[in-house]
């Protein structure tokens, strides 16, 4: 790593160096669920229940919010079924299509490089 | 997205569906800082001043607490200079190497689909 310019470093946040392509990136799936929800959206738009089954352990709360962010960011739009029942989906734009190799390289990643939590929950305990 | 059994959507977060790749890699990169400390890096062995120089708007005790992280789970070792002055460095193991392809296309996708926020930051106000 090359030594940086002293004047680079000040930490006021405002103004320094324009943020990188990467902590763009990461301001948005820097976020537990983020990811995974639009993983589940790869394979076809999807109603709020099954989104919320197809991610186990997120909350209701925590689904909606990251559908909100995700269609703020412009990845992710909700079509409106008027019903009765009225009926929500959520499928991917373009853009969070795009997200597909990165998404395919980092789980090729972590099938190599980070083992499942074995003591996190037995094999025999699971469903 | 097929339409799932009901009974794996139960939320009580203890030993529902095993953990997905995708899900600890969001474990792990899903925090702001990661993914760019990371991406520092992946040039080369860092000392600790360079790499805060490196990732603009971290703060000590940030960076701090990432790189302990990060060499929890086996990405980054830390090597100490004896001194004086005593100094620390950082580099990336083969697993951190290998997360190369993903920052890449994370790159790449972020280029095309995620604008610079001008608003947050005018050009004629950066350094």
């Amino acid at each position: 790593m090359p030594e940086a310019d002293a004047a680079q470093g000040t930490d006021d946040g405002l103004c320094t160096e324009p943020e990188s392509a990467l902590q763009r990136v990461f301001a948005l799936l820097g976020k537990r669920w983020t990811g995974v929800v639009i993983a589940a959206l790869m394979s076809g738009p999807g109603h709020f229940a099954e989104l919320k089954r197809a991610v186990p352990g997120i909350s209701e709360r925590m689904l909606s919010d990251r559908l909100s962010e995700l269609a703020q960011a412009g990845l992710v739009t909700r079509h409106v079924q008027e019903g009765p029942p009225l009926r929500v989906s959520y499928r991917l734009t373009e853009a969070g299509l795009g997200l597909r190799p990165a998404l395919v390289e980092l789980t090729r990643w972590a099938e190599a490089q980070l083992p499942e939590d074995a003591r996190k929950c037995p094999r025999e305990f699971r469903p």
